[in-house]
């Protein structure tokens, strides 16, 4: 069976994520990133490309935050984390970059941004130029520099190299394999113990 | 009517909040924060207490994400916000101070931050202990101060006072009735054009 990704062609707001994509569900899709923040940061989205989170459908921000829920899952069990971040820009004057609804979801792990100056810097540079997933997506597309959403601090985005299609195409398969693991074993379908 | 918030007790993780609760569902609660990062800074919590996103059953998580839009909504309107931010920390290690899950909705302006520091500055406060609500609702309870989460920089908590339990009933109030004007209206069961 293919990877659900290779099925047809799969867009976040202008761009074409296809081979990104790792699980997908008729009203929602989850990609890996250019760019990662963190291990296993990755982004869930609406198949239908509105900008607000407002404009869901009920059944579209059901489908969203259910897939939310299966992707944790599997995130916690293979980068053994106990933790997680979940985050939505909603519109430009909250960071959102590409105007179509994403959740961020980003496991973590006790101490996981100490070397980078402790916990608070991972929204940094969710909000800063790291975590700019347009800008990122634009300049692998070979456009140019826009200049960023100018009024945050750069975060030496420079010294994080955007990781090869190859690379994101190869974790995409892997997180799609742990998901339908997950999937035929039930694990979505029991309820997780507090 | 009286507002919902004055119809029983409300747990916060171990803290009651039943006058901050300004809208309330079978399965979910919205509460005012005793500190908010920026005007209309609420919480959106299932009424089960679980520390885990990933314990919520289906209709837990679809009440809960559900009652996220529908007070966007309101909170855009009020607020004249054309954006939120809207975060889950899920566990210590992303920052949760209260075991119970609890979604951040924080409406969001052009510029809104910028005599702080800039948008990502907000994301600063709420992993650092301005956005301990765990550590302000123990404040206010008269409990000690615990020394905070520890590893997040201290961000001029001490220049913001919590506000008074009357100044947060009040605010309730006016939201409670906000609320039920947009249900009254039918706002909530109106697709919002994207």
């Amino acid at each position: 069976m293919p990877p659900p990704s290779l099925n047809k062609v799969i867009h976040f707001g202008p761009y074409v994520v296809t081979h990104q994509v790792f699980y997908q569900t008729p009203l929602t899709f989850c990609l890996v990133n250019l760019k990662p923040l963190l291990p296993g940061h990755i982004l869930v989205c609406p198949v239908r490309r509105v900008p607000h989170i407002t404009s869901l459908r009920p059944a579209e921000i059901t489908d969203l935050f259910t897939t939310v829920q299966r992707v944790s899952r599997t995130l916690k069990r293979v980068y053994k984390a106990p933790a997680l971040n979940i985050a939505v820009q909603d519109g430009p004057a909250a960071g959102q970059s590409v105007p179509h609804v994403h959740a961020h979801v980003i496991p973590r792990c006790e101490g996981d941004m100490e070397e980078r100056g402790g916990g608070d810097k991972l929204y940094e540079e969710l909000e800063g130029e790291e975590g700019d997933v347009g800008e990122h997506l634009r300049q692998a597309e070979g456009r140019e520099k826009s200049g960023g959403r100018g009024r945050f601090p750069k975060v030496k985005d420079e010294e994080r190299k955007p990781r090869s299609a190859e690379e994101m195409r190869k974790e995409a398969e892997w997180l799609a394999e742990e998901m339908r693991r997950d999937e035929e074993a039930g694990v979505y379908d029991r309820e997780e113990e507090p």
